[in-house]
């Protein structure tokens, strides 16, 4: 036992009216919800990454947080996990993910690194199976360094291109060893600064291309999980070539891959793009290629990743009604790939932090749940298509353009709008959030 | 001959050093530019739209023009066409492209209003026999008629998709009578302006079917043009289903259409969607569905669409030479969908507006010319990549994961970065910009 | 009494579980919030403007709404007003308000427009005495008419000028002899579309004139209302000199009104320059201008005004805080300035549309009100800042940047950061929304 | 010498048609424009911070750059002058800019980072007096440290104040030592990331009473430069308290300090707020405290500060429009705030970046100074304005509101509005760039 947490109890469940800050007010994972424990239904993860390993620093500004695990030697990388593992424990987190990079420090050499990643492995799987927490999943960082400055499949240097294989193939080892429900890919450095100086063509080849040697090898060695993709439109670059839900399908159907491959979807991600999280979870539903969420929130008039935990209801809940309605996570899980405000400095903030971050996607899956069950919002929708549901209206979608040009002299049609009724939905969804 | 114009001459090229404004001191339709003319680069366009039917209002203010042409009479639209082709006449314009909407008044049933196209095209007809000024393209406008509030191929009533259906049917036989050298939707209305509403799914299915009958309908009656589609992320809508060049790539994929339907890029769509005209451009060419473009662009810092004449000469060289590299226009040109600002009330901001942005289109299209013939920047990038071109970099691109991994141990790999030499391909466009 | 809104009953309190859509769930006039009665609190007002002149039209759509008192006679104008009462009825709404524009039909002169608004301010005040409806402001649209298009005070036309000036001092006019709470000017065509037809110098200036000439007329007819500015950063034009709260208050100090003006801040206009509604507030109140507001939002990822009915509890709590922080309203109030989207076609939806929003409202007042009670983030808030409140603080700040520099070798000054705790205090905002 | 820009040679005027890249194009110091030394317009300088300590990181990604003189040494602090220096005499450039961080190491407490600062000025004057290099303004960076995070002269903490105006003290005495013509003021950290734990007013007051100690120490030392402001709205805090223009006027305004600062206007902060940079310009003319510019771009599509070198003609022209209307620059210059690409490796890549952002510069610059003479852009202006000039104009401007309205009826006017002629107007602007 680390005593950075010391004085911080575990995190119970305490109704609504709990007294103090380190209760659930709301996420009781015995709840059942729709037939199913609450804790199954988020599959909660917490990202090694923003919680320990990022230092505070912000364009403007280097570290603000002091850790004592900080520092490049296995020893720190152990502390760090010790601490990571009392933090699961304290919340009660069923899942956690890492990069290669946040556990253990870079080596000297590819085969330092590697190995380092294979001891830090071990101890992990050590504590994992102490604990009986989960590895929801693992992932490569191909952007931190400064290797990867100009991509890591896309790089125009074939021998970053090997690097990059090289490290995916021993994070997907390390994933697969540790029984992690899916292995990501988040192409940071994917993409380009300026349209002067790249290859469009080839390196979009090149990503294709990689992506498939990555599915082959998850076959190879009978990884069981799903390998996702996590759109992102810019920063770091000026443009990444996974912008959004769409365009990776796009990217998927061009290279055989979309039955392979699914997206895990973030919040602030999805605004950076231009659309809601509600959107971009839709869009992955209705192409059959929902896979996982980073549920952090941007602020809306930040034009950056600002990463912050979630906290406002409606909005979450709007999120867990799409997920709900895909069939609720089957490998995903809800991954808080969210940072402490830099200005956030203490224990308790780390550890509260994520307990307002839960209590809100518990009311806001709990509020999904009881607009699902409620039916009216589903009913008013089939209500409004169910014209369509007509033999002629059936007949005349599979018919030509002439047969349907045809109906509207024959018939004399001269349609009618009906009301689009928003604000009386944006009403119902209030009953519940 | 109408006296709308009257006193203003017909534009002819001057050179740099022109007296006065109604001359081209940089568009001379006969210069040889790479071999070609530069009229048969440019292929410019004028939009009858916003040049003759908008009336000037935004969503604060009504109509700022008075054109003796406004009215819904079939008078009011052969005089609103003496008018387009005598401007079309006094630039030099060798096409124009128009809505159903823009060049007849609607009738009071659809026959009504297809028969009053069809007298319209015959009077166009003459003219453009007349004159020799050719159609660019042709579309039905499906957006302004309360009847689309609610989509026109993804409208939740099957009769407006039978009324889209017959809008389409009659002006791609206009547009095929005519000669128009491509076949334009643009889908204002395919979208959404709340989820809570929508069937994305289905919606999305009956836009891949309509876009499937379009298709069948154009070898039906031998249409030999191309059919386009235009990429725009939202306004009207909130979100519409053609966000990018990306997106419809993927969408053109899932329904098995990309080898019939190409893109119509406009800059200013492009910038709503949070990228580059060039990047729009490149990437439709990476995908083998360039097609045309509209050549108005945004105010970036306005979040609509402004829809003004362009007149940056560096902005437009940069989307030219995407252009260029993909081998130039086939049946696509440049088309001004541009409006007036609504307060440039005269006949002259009208002929002056399009001499403007003529002339910007010359200048960055010879610029661009002359980069591509310099191939500095050309050289540059290929060497950027050159060690993609040796067999062992193709050899691993074939192979496998653990194969390209195996190389950094094997190789000892350890990759060092290059530059990017982004400033100094700045500097070079500027010597030709 | 009209039959537009026929089968719609009054709507009243029924609690959070009632049945059906026609009932207030949150919204007790009655109840007694921090010693006064919620309806005093809320001073809810309905915009004349959007809720019936509205013609349901988008930059790409036109009328969607069929009323049957548009057109432009007394006829209609009376009928309209019989309409819009019968909803303040049905509402219970406390206050309306409106433009000039909305309540009477242009005439073909000023003195016949003059005379109009007139009668109508008869026929208005007779409906107020009646139903005990009172103004919360009017205001003169200068925006709408092509007669605006360059500006009205600041229009380049001196003659454009006296118009403003003869159409603000009729409609003060009528807001004084309908008692009218307040009177409001907003800029929208106060600005410019590009500086290279602009004196932003004289604009400004003749802005500051008029406004200078406004107040003398209000204190010269003894108006006891506030006189309100509304900030808005853009649209309709590229920008509009009443960009921000900020900014107004620069130009007030500017021409020495800073104590003669208020303001009327939107949500939407705030996000649209870039703040929070919150923000803007806030500082209005710190700034002493704090006047009334307007509860329509803005969708986060459109790039223009879509003033919406409030719909989120927790945005609309945080600015119920300050407003609540400022000591709530004196002559201000909760204005819906907000449009029912364009195919919410139905009388229904626009009752329904305003139950929803005063729901809404309800909750978030009730939410902050219970926030400044709990007192704790008030408590840490001067907790944070308590450092100051020593004598030694105080008599830094009053002293040089020498003596505040030398505590720092003196006392051997290494300031050490304390956390901001914003995770802690977001959480304990969600206890309340 | 160093070795660091080996073989690059010094930077001479070659004309448009110059071999290589290592030249002038545009930029001929001693050419006159508008009776001046095209140097003594544009008063270059570069910014130590970007081109010297910045490392290449990113929100992803660290150090990029490796240059010799990183690190925390004093040797290293003089190597990166000796290097600085060398690429001022290579440019050519006149001015230069630092911050106290950027030119020496952090001691341990503050007296020893004093005692390195007053070392490292004393080198630095001896190289300025060598080589004629002038300060053109000398600033305190508090806003990387730790110590910052919650702000400097609005931390909550008093003790930091303290530490800031130590700071400011120790910046202001070693820029007068050395002659600088500026002393800056970047409120970075001056703002909030949430209101929840801001006290919006105590911290403005405190930022107001900071600004006034700075002003009184300035005349106390009889420094002779200017106090100027740096705008910026975002990035790194949500909101900052110096937002743009218009906003730091109000705060002059209210503090009574404006008479005593000036602005320093940087085009990517300008975008950031929502605004273009002549925008900012020409607001700062009109209020009489334009000070200086920074003259490096953001890209328009990625929300933060992307501090590129300037590439684009006509937006620089019109830029340097506004500075020549606004009668030059005293003793402001135009600075590169800019930083290389973090890909841009390269000795080459820090002079050549430079290069073409002062070519770029020179040909706007001249562009510019050939619009004014023209003369046609400011006739047009003032004869759209022209009515004002009259008697009669101007009386009703000193008059009231009924007398300005009483013009309506007694001279029967209804104005007509007139052209504004914008697309005009941009076409002549493009005869220049």
């Amino acid at each position: 036992m680390t005593d950075f947490f010391r004085d911080i109890p575990e995190i119970t469940y305490a109704g609504p009216d709990a007294e103090g800050e380190f209760a659930f007010r709301h996420y009781d994972p015995s709840e059942m919800v729709m037939g199913k424990r609450l804790e199954d239904h988020l599959r909660f993860s917490v990202a090694y990454w923003h919680s320990f390993a990022w230092p505070g620093g912000d364009p403007f500004g280097g570290q603000t947080f002091e850790r004592p695990w900080f520092g490049d030697t296995m020893e720190a990388a152990k502390l760090k996990a010790d601490v990571a593992f009392e933090m699961f424990r304290i919340l009660g987190q069923p899942f956690y993910c890492f990069h290669d990079y946040d556990v253990r420090p870079e080596g000297d050499n590819f085969a330092e690194s590697a190995a380092r990643l294979d001891e830090i492995g071990d101890y992990l799987g050590e504590k994992m199976q102490a604990t009986g927490t989960r590895l929801l999943w693992g992932t490569a960082n191909m952007f931190s360094s400064r290797r990867w400055m100009s991509g890591a499949a896309t790089n125009p240097d074939p021998e970053v291109f090997a690097y990059a294989a090289a490290s995916v193939k021993a994070c997907m080892d390390v994933t697969h060893r540790l029984s992690g429900e899916n292995y990501v890919l988040w192409g940071g450095r994917e993409g380009y600064e300026t349209l002067l100086n790249t290859d469009l063509g080839r390196e979009r080849a090149h990503a294709g291309r990689f992506l498939q040697m990555v599915v082959d090898y998850k076959h190879k060695i009978g990884f069981q999980g799903a390998i996702l993709i996590e759109p992102k439109p810019q920063e770091p670059t000026k443009h990444q070539y996974d912008y959004d839900v769409a365009t990776v399908y796009g990217f998927l159907k061009e290279f055989g891959l979309e039955g392979e491959v699914k997206m895990n979807i973030e919040q602030g991600h999805a605004i950076l793009a231009g659309h809601s999280f509600e959107h971009e979870l839709a869009m992955a539903r209705e192409l059959g290629i929902f896979g996982s969420i980073d549920m952090n929130r941007n602020d809306y008039q930040s034009g950056w990743d600002t990463d912050q935990f979630p906290n406002t209801v409606p909005e979450v809940a709007l999120a867990y009604y799409e997920v709900l309605k895909a069939g609720g996570f089957t490998t995903g899980g809800t991954n808080f790939d969210a940072k402490l405000r830099r200005q956030s400095l203490d224990p308790e903030d780390l550890i509260l932090a994520h307990v307002g971050g839960m209590d809100v996607c518990a009311r806001g899956l709990k509020a999904a749940a009881a607009m699902l069950e409620d039916g009216t919002l589903e009913a008013m929708r089939s209500e409004r298509y169910a014209g369509w549901d007509a033999p002629a209206a059936q007949k005349m979608l599979d018919g030509s353009l002439e047969a349907a040009a045809a109906r509207v002299g024959d018939e004399g049609l001269d349609p009618k709008p009906r009301s689009g009724r928003q604000e009386r939905l944006e009403n119902i969804v209030n009953r519940f959030v």
